[in-house]
Order: C-alpha cells, then structure tokens, then sequence
C-alpha cells in the first residue's frame, strides 16, 4: 500500500486545493465542538439565547458540508486522484458527512434544551450529562487532532472511549428509570434528559467514526465495524489504555 | 449540467463495473429492507429467536457496506469517472452509508425486542409501532425504487411521507409519556418501546436522505438541508400530496 505522502504532487495547485480542503475540514470541526459545548452549556445554565443560537448556527454546519462536499466533487472531476490522493478526497467526504450528524445532535440537544428550560431542574442529572457532554466533545477534538495529524493511534484511543461513553449513558439511563418510577411529575422532564443522553452518546459513535476514516486514510486499511482488539492489531501499536 | 446516460460508454467493461455496482446496493436495500420489517415483526410478535437473526444478519450488511465502498473506490482509482458518472459513484457511497446506518437501527430495535419479551403487551403501542414500521419501511422501498428507475421525483414523496412519519412518532411520544405517568411499573418498557418508536424515525430521515442522492445523481443539483418547497421547484414536478 502506498504511504500518505501529501507534499510531493508534481502541480502545485493541486497541493494547495487539498490543503485548503483539509482546513475546511477542521474548520467545520471546530465548530462542531463548539456546538455541543454550547449545546450542554445551554440545557445546564438554562441559556434560551444561546440554544437559539445553536440552532441558528446549525445551518451554517449544513452549508459547510455542501461546499467541503462540492470541492472534493470538483477534486476528484478535475484532478482525478489517485492512491493516497484519492483515499484523502473519500475520508473527507465520509468525515463532513458524521461532523453534520454531530451537528444535528446539537441542535436536538438544544431544542430539548429550550423545552427543558421551563422544568424543575435537579442538579444532580444535570451535572452527568454535563460530564458526559464534555467527554464527548473531547473525543471529538481528538478524532480532528488524529485526522489534522495523520495519526491513526488516535482512532484507538476514541474507541476505547466510545466503550467509557456507552457505559456511562447506560448508567445515565438507569438512574433516569428510577427518576421516573419514583414521581409521575418527572417523568416529561427525565424522557427529555434521557433523549439529550442519547443524542451525546451518538456524538461519541460519530467520533469513534472519523477514527476510522483516518485509519483508511493513512494506512489504506477499512477497519469499520471490527472490534478494538482487530483495531490494535493492525494499527500495531499498544497506546496506553486511557479512561476518560 | 450532463444529462445522466448511463450506456454510453466507450469501454462495455466500464458499464458491466457500473451496472454491477448499482445491483450490490439495490440487493443490499432489499436485505435492509427485510431486517426492518423482521426487526418489528420479532417485537410485536415476541419473537426472540427473529430478533437474534436480524443482530446476526447486520454483520451481512456491514460487509456489503465495505464491498461496495470498496468496489467505488477501485472504479474511482482505475476509471477516474468524470460527470454524470462520477456522481453516480459519489451517490452510491453516499447511499449505502444511510443503508447501513439504517440497519444499525434495526439491529438496535431486535436488541430491544429481546429485552421487551418479557415484559407485559399492552396490545395498542405494539400496534402503533407497527404502523410505523410499515410506512417507514415503504419509504426505504420508495427511495431505492427511485434509486433504481433514476427517478428524482420520488425524493419529493419520501420527503413528504418523512413529514407524516414525525407526526406520528410525536403522537407516540405523547401517548407514552401518558402510560409513564399513569403507572411507574410501565416506565421501563414504555421507554425501550420509546426508543423504537426513536429508530424508526430515523429510518424515515435516513430514506430521506437517499431520495436527496437521487435528485443529486440525476440532476446534479444538491438539495440536502433544503425545504420541501425548493425540492418541489427545482425537480420542477408537482406530484399529488400522498399521506402514508
């Protein structure tokens, strides 16, 4: 399998378009994880102005996607790319596609947010999905880091995290049934909670995701749907087991 | 913009790739297809021996997943497609990403069928899980039959009947948080009969989305994120309003 080699194509144009492709890429990262701080941000401090701002900006997220899209459309018409190139062009298309389903995420989270904001607050599920919501944004930071750097360990480390995520929604979810069970009254407010639970342990299925494309990208390798130990093996390379 | 011709190939070897293509993701939407309705039939019908062979049979749909991607990427490499061809290429990749993540939901509702078996029936919710079983199933049909025929007209109709879909869920909604409230020792089972009803709502935004590849692959236009009145302008078609 040939290696990444960005730097050596014989047309400089065709360089700087890639590049400018990538850092459109994690332009839209990085506000996609300011979304779902903001989107936690606004269900904990009970900020309407600022949920409204996070469905707003939403749009912005979906236009991105169409132009990062139309760009790697014009790429693959025009420059015809090939091996590592091509791989690059495909792990973007993939990658844009799972930041706008984050994007949506947020914007759910928001809109319960709004919903929510008329509640009886109990401090103590407010603080979990607040510590879940960081963990998650987190993991998602760490997928554009690994795909900025082209380090494909990083796809390791979130899908050990991904394991974390889903044991603490599952634990989330638990504590939201007795919730329920224990008053009549909580139940509207815990089914809205339990629906921003689900919406942040998608964001951490969704990160777990662009660690693979990175995979692909830089080793040539499609490691979707296998387990973390097939993950490991290939990437051979034993990072430290990290727990969020 | 090309007008899409999918015979006029220089090499016949080309077209066989292409057409051969197009039949694996029609063969895996009819296999996605099955699992849904199997999915919701092992639930309403307590069916756990069904239920454990839609889980098995999501690994099938993963590796169509890989094959196809796979095989879009060697067409991307060897042919290097340009216009009309290269956007069916790009839609595929596209289409079979929602294909399998709507397997994914299917896996998710048989998992929750297991855990549902023992509970009590209340004969009415299975009922109202299974209408929407049916239409969001017919959706997926529709979006791969407009997929088939290269008919962009039926992206207008999914989107509709995707309309009509969250209406229904939001009256599902509405009538569990009711059966919560009623009696706390209904809330476990009226939360995992919650995040059916979820799944198949997403199955409906997911057929949406292929019917938004179509118009994509036929008339090069991108209308994801667009509302229904710009889908209904721009494919310039006013089909009669179904309600599913």
């Amino acid at each position: 399998m040939d290696k990444l080699n960005l730097n050596q194509h014989i047309s400089r144009q065709f360089n700087r378009e890639l590049e400018d492709v990538r850092n459109r890429v994690l332009a839209m990262g990085g506000l996609v994880e300011r979304q779902i701080g903001d989107a936690v941000r606004s269900l904990v401090e009970n900020d309407i102005t600022l949920a409204e701002e996070v469905i707003e900006a939403d749009r912005q997220i979906n236009d991105m996607e169409k132009e990062i899209d139309e760009e790697c459309n014009l790429i693959l018409a025009r420059r015809q790319p090939a091996a590592s190139d091509l791989r690059l062009v495909l792990s973007i298309v993939k990658t844009i596609t799972d930041l706008e389903r984050i994007g949506d995420e947020a914007e759910r989270i928001a809109r319960l947010a709004i919903r929510l904001a008329e509640s009886d607050r109990p401090s103590k599920a407010y603080r979990e999905v607040e510590h879940l919501g960081r963990h998650v944004r987190s993991m998602v930071r760490e997928a554009l880091d690994g795909f900025a750097r082209l380090a494909p360990e990083v796809a390791l480390k979130v899908a050990r995290e991904d394991e974390v995520v889903d044991a603490e929604y599952d634990a989330i979810m638990r504590q939201n049934i007795t919730y329920m069970m224990e008053d009549p009254r909580n139940v509207r407010r815990t089914l809205d909670m339990s629906f921003v639970a689900r919406s942040l342990e998608r964001i951490g299925d969704h990160a777990k995701n662009i660690g693979e494309y990175i995979i692909y990208l830089v080793e040539g390798k499609d490691l979707r749907h296998a387990p973390i130990e097939e993950m490991e093996k290939e990437i051979g390379e034993s990072a430290p087991r990290e727990q969020g």
